[in-house]
């Protein structure tokens, strides 16, 4: 019934090498040309091969392991996830994940990671004070997603919030909305700096008087209360940019039970979270991270911090990735005779 | 700007005890009463006493992770990680997840989970044979949470779709109705077993005649193509039992698109996904599963397999834990004259 693992030596006999350069290889050792290595990572993926830690970690000093943080139940943090698996699959690596929730800080998710002889550290969407972030990276290289650092030990990888709220407000003006309401998020990870960012932007494309922004929220709940707060108060703006797509539904719902037609009345934008728009025949407008490149980005940032190479002295290096805008059903021309809100 | 972390001997200090009973009692050793070990335990965690892993683990040959392979974007994973992490705080024990995904199949999650030297695994919901599991559980005391076993070798921890089915039923037809439909979810962990109790339950209550059973799916999105090939069939029945509450949503948002009334025409009542049922004004009435409690057990069988004085060698325990019907707004009275479906 226990069918054999495959070994270091079932792996060096399908690629057509010898085993001290499957080990070279997997050890990130010189020695090994990029062919080679490609080859035997590949083999080893197919055949299924799983190091075996509990003698190998005794002999070696290198840890295999790259810790990741996330934040439960946030499709976001779930897509990067998927990405993250895709991109450490084929290197010698694996990942060890460590949850946030309500009921469990960050700074004990990070802690465990530590405990765990992690070789470097992904965060998705830190919460934490930038001060806290590096004194951990002095400790082990750090990766934070989604999340800009500016100190000299993180290296960081994030989406462009300024480019893609540039799309979305130009967008909107294409359809000749003269006034856009942006709902912000304050308590999110970078709720601040796509504030900042909608400002910005509203400035330089001339939208200042027609610009607001709003306290949102991240939940679709807080989304109605405010659609319905909008509608009761006579005051509905021809264009919102909700700073999450939770949010984004919330408000479309609330339009819609009120009678306010989306695109036709109030067009909507949200951004981020792809797989809470899969409601069925609702498509919101959104602006998109590329959760694939993000978590690319992230891996290569690790490995290279983990690669006998380069190491840890090196200044860290932070990308920001573009955002692109995916037009769907929730905006459209504006109106031009507009009605009073709520008709 | 580093804070010093704690120390087995601030934890002595704190607890008032000496520090080789700290450590006996991290160590899960004899020789400390119940008492002491508590609080030593409270007080590492109010510290936030991090053990050093790194070197601990080159001395002890006894693993202080227990793995727990999950399903990425599934609330009822991320409700019963929570759980979880609430049982295993305290513990000298520490969790680490790796995501079954679209894209990462369940054997390579537990494969990484081997390979971390982890001393025992959870497994949420898994959709491996038993066979498969039981090979593993040879190899690493294993416990498989929300899905039977009955193999030798594997602890179990589930919850009891039948005295739920038994409750739901029951409900309904107190409600008067005569007829209930359920929508099934085949490729689901449990979906079978759900099926199952739905028939014994429909035939045990003398609901033989009005029990339907209907090919469902996992996503909001069948759920409304269901709702909407009733509606144009003419075929609405009165009360729908759904496998899953996404599919619940879905046909509710199916049913009220198409003006039938829930709950004045159709009664509705969904299982499991407790956070999905989080949508601004529609409480969908739902059979639960206590995630709490089948954390704790869950983590209490791995406790017992990785302590010293128990160990392996007994017999696997399998716990069924009652679920809950939460009686909300999508469920009432049958309608006597039936209207037919659509109006």
């Amino acid at each position: 019934m226990v069918r054999r693992r495959p070994t270091m030596r079932d792996v060096a006999r399908e690629a057509g090498v010898s085993q001290s350069l499957v080990s070279i290889v997997f050890r990130d050792a010189p020695g090994a040309g990029e062919q080679t290595r490609e080859r035997v990572l590949e083999v080893a993926r197919r055949l299924g091969y799983v190091r075996d830690e509990s003698a190998r970690s005794l002999r070696s000093t290198r840890p295999l392991s790259i810790g990741v943080c996330f934040r439960l139940g946030r499709p976001f943090h779930d897509a990067v996830l998927e990405g993250l698996y895709r991109a450490v699959a084929g290197t010698p690596y694996r990942l060890v994940l460590s949850a946030v929730s309500g009921s469990r800080a960050e700074e004990a998710a990070l802690d465990d990671l530590e405990a765990c002889r992690c070789g470097a550290l992904l965060v998705i969407g830190s919460l934490l004070e930038e001060s806290e972030l590096s004194v951990r990276a002095r400790r082990i290289p750090l990766v934070s997603v989604a999340r800009r650092c500016d100190s000299a030990e993180i290296d960081w990888v994030v989406s462009d919030d300024e480019g893609g709220m540039d799309r979305a407000v130009a967008h909107l003006q294409g359809l000749g909305h003269e006034s856009v309401t942006y709902l912000s998020c304050p308590g999110a990870s970078g709720g601040e700096n796509r504030e900042r960012a909608f400002r910005k932007v509203a400035q330089r494309l001339g939208l200042v008087g027609g610009a607001q922004v709003r306290v949102g929220g991240e939940s679709e709940e807080e989304g109605v209360r405010i659609a319905e707060e909008m509608v009761a108060a006579g005051n509905v703006p021809s264009a919102i940019i909700a700073s999450n797509d939770s949010l984004a539904l919330g408000v479309l719902g609330g339009l819609l039970r009120h009678g306010v037609g989306v695109p036709e009345r109030v067009s909507v934008i949200g951004m981020d979270d792809l797989k809470a728009l899969h409601r069925p025949r609702v498509k919101v407008t959104s602006l998109c991270q590329d959760t694939s490149r993000l978590a690319d980005l992230a891996i290569g940032r690790a490995l290279r911090r983990l690669s006998p190479a380069e190491g840890r002295g090196t200044r860290p290096r932070g990308t920001i990735l573009p955002m692109s805008l995916e037009v769907r059903d929730t905006t459209g021309p504006a109106t031009l005779g507009k009605r009073p809100g709520g008709a």
